[in-house]
């Protein structure tokens, strides 16, 4: 009997891959990887068994059930089984279903940590989530819920000493500081939204929740962070809180 | 004019580092690296200009300022200075302050992030922090403040449908299962105690708000997980929820 190690493939860029994740992409005899999952990462498995799982909304390639009856399936045939997920497996990546449908099957599992997309995107914007001056605690959460799911509680996840990091924000930006401002988050509050973290393709936006109605929604994947934190880290000698396009793009890396 | 990378040297394990991180230990004319960075780590770095500006508590080596100083002085005669960080430099690293002081003196600097505490322990425990069966968010904050810091409103960071990641839980977790019930959790809620994620000398324990009060204090660096997704990943078939030493030490990445 084989194992399954669930690994993070990190915000896209091969350099974010951990030693042990780009080992065990050599390693692997068999990966399953998220849609996500980018092509210069895919390029580095060594095994020609590389299966597409990945689902993103309408697109759904194959059910969760289906994924986990190929994890069972290839573990009892294989050693070394990759289930390769974008960003970090412990974070917004479904590894709960997985990870039961494993031990029910009694097969043995690890998880192999990643850099998860919104550690990614505040080294893209060049900030820190938990500056003293300003948080206290930052919280990681979605505002991509199933369409049966409970309405978020917005009002739960809102405090003025903590930063907010929204995966999967959308693309209404309007409606997504209105809930937040119904939560109680002042308009002037510093808001960035940050597409594409690491990648050639990325793209940072500096606002607030009052004026990030006037910008132009980035593609995904993108994150969005909400607090004093994400004030530009130009700092208070030269605020960027236009909502336009122009000026707020950095290089990749590059803040001077 | 040289450049500041702020890296992340993650929990520990060499296997963790990014491969970024990793190159850049090699090219690094100067580092400059916490106490909590392991000797491991450290053993990768190719010159032999290598600086412990790390701090715990009592035994201060260098003040915030000296380090700051340090950072311009070397940025203006080397190329490549690293700042190499326990975890990921933008959660509870400090890297704020050194951002705004490399800014105020005109040097450019990159943010390389790395696998942060809550995510290795995470990983070490075999749990998903955000399991969709029990948390849309995920909460980081640390029990761990300076001594005229305004007292933490653990009530502000308590949701029922939330996991609750507690960086430096110091060795008193019944002071801290009493914060946390008296901000409204609920004291059957599970959690479970990591001490050295990833590392050889790693132990996880698995408890609830009630009985972890007789738990031995595990050694720093440590984390400690609340919420209905720190049940131990066996699942409901298993439930190992006893407080003492027996039974509940996994091995490193071995979950079955």
């Amino acid at each position: 009997m084989g194992k399954v190690f669930l690994v993070g493939a990190g915000p896209g860029d091969p350099e974010l891959l951990t030693l042990r994740a780009a080992r065990l992409l050599q390693e692997a005899q068999v990966v399953l990887h998220d849609a996500l999952v980018s092509a210069e990462i895919l390029a580095m498995i060594h095994t020609t068994r590389v299966i597409n799982v990945g689902k993103r909304c309408a697109t759904k390639l194959l059910t969760q059930e289906e994924i986990n009856s190929l994890l069972i399936a290839y573990a009892s045939e294989f050693e070394i089984v990759v289930r390769l997920k974008g960003g970090d497996p412990s974070i917004f990546g479904r590894a709960g279903e997985e990870i039961v449908a494993l031990l029910d099957a009694n097969i043995s599992y690890e998880i192999v940590p990643g850099v998860t997309s919104a550690i990614a995107g505040a080294a893209a914007a060049g900030l820190s989530l938990t500056d003293r001056r300003f948080a206290a605690s930052v919280v990681f959460t979605t505002a991509h819920r199933g369409r049966n799911a409970e309405a978020l509680a917005w009002d739960k996840l809102v405090t003025s000493h903590s930063t907010l990091a929204i995966y999967m924000p959308g693309s209404d930006y309007k409606k997504l500081a209105g809930q937040l401002c119904d939560a109680g988050l002042d308009p002037s509050t510093p808001c960035a939204v940050i597409s594409h973290a690491g990648r050639p393709t990325q793209r940072v936006r500096w606002s607030d929740l009052t004026s990030v109605r006037l910008l132009e929604s980035l593609p995904a994947p993108s994150l969005v962070i909400v607090g004093e934190c994400a004030r530009p880290p130009h700092g208070l000698q030269n605020p960027i809180h236009d909502a336009a396009n122009d000026g707020a793009d950095f290089g990749i890396g590059e803040h001077v």
